[in-house]
């Protein structure tokens, strides 16, 4: 099954079979202080900074986030997308909770956007899904609803259909929804990647739609976390991951999933892994 | 199950839930000139800092291969054994295809060695078979035989069967089998790991023993070979490899294997991560 996110003049194929595809976390203000007062004063430099330094990269994507609080979000997420596509023609994610924001962000969007995301729970559905069928979005799925996270893969499971359903009955096709089965980190519950790998792997069998990560919770509490986030997003890969919201200027991240890509046979004679090698061996000379 | 591999004073267990086991793979001279020759001339001063090096970072196991052309394999192989068993009480994995060296290796070694290895050949099980069992050792089994190595997952399970059947035959418990499934580049077939990972899964589900990997042979060809290696090690354990010879003084696949671990729930409450964590920053203080 393929999702294909657009730019005016870009299209982003996901699906098993190509390769990754890594959608740039960094824009967002959450725990950047900096990028949140910049925006809030209008300065979207470092906007402009951030996406085009994700984008050389590897990014396929950028997730664009403009939670800042007391900001007026739909106007600053407007300013950070405007910006960005200004710069780049990669297509966006749109990351946002308030309703206003993701409309007015969805509105001055050129291309099929991806919508970052929405719950299991009827009145986050009701209210987002019809939002992403009128301007004709794709969108990710959280695989929790009103009773929470659970533990057990069968009933994460159970919530991703629910959603794929709901969107289905707003006219939206199931390639267009994107599932997160949820990452939780391993410092709480040594069992909980197995347990949404597991959840990986029966979505894939029994839905077959693709899947996301936000790769890193997998890691919060423990040191040195990019290598256990590398060390996550194979077994990931392997069990039906095709795209996560990582950030691809961090070395570790990136070569782990280009060289998956090559192990899975997303990147047939290595071709994206040897250019990738020939840009980082020419960037050290 | 698990399989205990010995020395006089400690044991290694290799097992699901265990700590992923790493052999150290640097004692050997094949590609490695002056290691060659020192062995030869008797020095064994490199195989010494050597074997002290691979403890140090990690190993729970060494790999002894002295296979020099030319040299006499089975004293060189015996020196290399009481070298090491003078400074470690690590277990050690006794490689060699030359029968003389392997029974002269297996009669000095004070322990119960894993031999290094036995295909799935008429020939070879019957010669190898019976010093493991004389000698109260494990084995490792490659899954190959006089028909050469299949692409095909199920075959290669059949001939790990066979050598598991051929081994009982011989006394030999099949937790003291070890299957190798024989890892190829993905350099010349993209397909390459997908099948050997695809042979893991099927040799857990049926015959549920321990499996090993050179994990490096996956990345034969490539350039910045350690992050494929690096991306295939998680998958594989994800696959149900529970040890690899490979090279834990590089820091990557040391890194690698240990955060899989804590992903894996092998290493609860990320105890070995964290303690590996702090090694490293005071090592670099």
């Amino acid at each position: 099954m393929e999702t294909i996110i657009k730019s005016k003049t870009k299209s982003v194929v996901i699906g098993a079979g190509h390769p990754f595809v890594m959608i740039g976390e960094r824009i967002n203000p959450t725990g950047r202080k900096k990028l949140g007062e910049e925006m809030i004063a209008g300065d979207f430099s470092r906007v402009e900074r951030d996406a085009a330094a994700q984008v050389a990269a590897g990014a396929h994507i950028l997730d664009v986030n403009a939670g800042v609080p007391l900001g007026d979000e739909p106007e600053m997420l407007i300013n950070a997308i405007r910006t960005i596509q200004k710069i780049s023609d990669v297509p966006l994610c749109i990351d946002s909770s308030v309703m206003d924001a993701l409309e007015a962000a969805l509105g001055a969007y050129e291309g099929k956007a991806l919508v970052n995301s929405v719950t299991g729970e009827d009145e986050r559905l009701d209210r987002v899904l019809p939002l992403v069928k009128k301007y004709n979005a794709a969108v990710i799925g959280l695989a929790n609803d009103e009773t929470g996270i659970s533990n057990d893969p069968e009933e994460r499971v159970r919530v991703a259909e629910k959603i794929i359903a709901r969107a289905a009955s707003y006219g939206i096709p199931r390639e267009d929804v994107i599932i997160d089965p949820l990452t939780m980190t391993v410092a709480a519950d040594p069992q909980a990647a197995r347990n949404t790998l597991e959840t990986m792997r029966m979505i894939r069998e029994h839905l077959g739609v693709n899947m996301i990560a936000g790769a890193s919770n997998v890691s919060f509490g423990l040191p040195d976390r990019s290598w256990v986030n590398a060390g996550y997003l194979p077994m990931a890969m392997l069990c039906g991951l095709t795209c996560a919201i990582t950030d691809p200027t961090n070395p570790t991240l990136r070569q782990i999933i280009l060289a998956s890509d090559v192990l899975m046979g997303n990147d047939e004679y290595a071709s994206n892994w040897i250019a990738d090698f020939r840009k980082r061996a020419a960037a050290n000379k």
